[in-house]
């Protein structure tokens, strides 16, 4: 058997997020299992590197599978690619080592979620910026990410209720960057806890709009009490936009 | 009477162009227009810096109107914005000097022509781009760009069958610019005629694909005939960028 990793880039617009579920076709995994099953002639179950959020987009999302074919993977891009949607597509379709696998060997990623500061709209983008309409304070925000950026138990930076894994996570760092009317976040750790990018967000942006202190962004690892972070900010700000291994 | 200049952004994608045409509400300054007329309690009607072909977007479209109000233009703004359709933000709503027109003062115009040349599609942009899917011969394009930045006759470069206005336009500059997969043509000029950008795009990607050579291009400045330019490319990859005064 050969062993495949997949490089995926998607709106996830209209998707109910990347994990398929039953019988749903309506997500992102399931809609390249379709493609893939139809390549292969037979069942096709891919590995993600983990779940998107519903409304969530990938540069590039990593997937792995293992199957037999005589076919170029230059070939097997170029059908799978004729049978997606044009809001889904393999960017990269490449041979990998008999040991890899997507989920497993994930060492860190790099999810960017950006803010419109702008009254009016980004209307090229919308989908893909979360419209605040309103200044940040960057130099505070700055000082908020520094605080974030450790090695901790983020489970007050979660949805999570509760957990038998450990919800220790190394953020390794946040950049605020300005782009015009954009303020893109970019967070990269070896690994986030579900909606954590999105309750990290929303705290940063609580501190830019100056309705809480830069510190109090450290209070959420004393108290481990999801109360204590920010409002979660919508799905479609966010981009998981590399996986690392 | 205030004289106001508009700078506006649009998604051409749904529309049938920037120009009203009688009753269809299905145009982007048919949009504004019916926010404006909202706003000011009276039918208002504005002068765009020209036409844009259904399904081609801008960056910063300019258009002027005269109206009487005590409303602040920050105020002015956020109505129209309000009023209007996720798909056209009015990105500045300024003060004109009394003899400003945005059709008659215009000296320039910057168009860009955004070409993805992956095999893959863009997911994000595809709405943007025109999706070639092989690669171009930069330097080849960038050779024919020079011998079309000329003052001539581009007739031969456009969709009019015949003008009793003058034909002559001044092309200052084309740059050919790689952005990853991305071959973005960046053209300004005085002013183009009607589908003259999509044919020069069209005529250079036929140089970059090596299906005519770079000095080729220069044969409709002397045939005046528009078969010996190539063909318009689609509407979608062009954006009007800026408008110069």
């Amino acid at each position: 058997m050969n062993n495949y990793r997949l490089t995926i880039a998607y709106d996830g617009s209209r998707y109910s997020g990347w994990q398929r579920q039953g019988n749903t076709e309506n997500t992102v995994q399931g809609r390249i299992e379709t493609a893939l099953t139809e390549i292969f002639g037979h069942k096709i179950e891919i590995n993600g590197s983990g779940r998107t959020d519903a409304g969530t987009h990938a540069l590039a999302q990593t997937a792995s599978f293992r199957a037999d074919t005589e076919m170029p993977t230059e070939k097997l891009m170029d059908e799978v690619n004729r049978l997606l949607p044009g809001d889904i597509a393999v960017t990269a379709f490449d041979p990998a080592p008999e040991r890899f696998h997507a989920r497993l060997s994930v060492t860190g990623k790099t999810y960017a979620y950006r803010l419109w500061t702008a009254v009016y709209p980004n209307v090229f983008e919308r989908k893909f910026v979360y419209h605040l309409g309103k200044p940040l304070n960057i130099a505070e925000m700055k000082r908020s990410a520094a605080l974030l950026c450790r090695e901790a138990d983020f489970i007050g930076y979660s949805s999570l209720k509760k957990s038998k894994k450990s919800t220790v996570r190394t953020v390794r760092s946040i950049e605020v960057l300005e782009l015009g009317p954009e303020v893109r976040l970019v967070f990269n750790g070896d690994g986030f806890l579900y909606n954590m990018v999105r309750i990290m967000a929303g705290t940063l942006v609580e501190v830019g709009l100056g309705k809480r202190s830069a510190e109090s962004v450290a209070v959420p690892f004393e108290t481990l009490d999801r109360a204590d972070a920010g409002e979660t900010l919508p799905a479609h700000g966010l981009t998981l936009v590399n996986v690392e291994y």
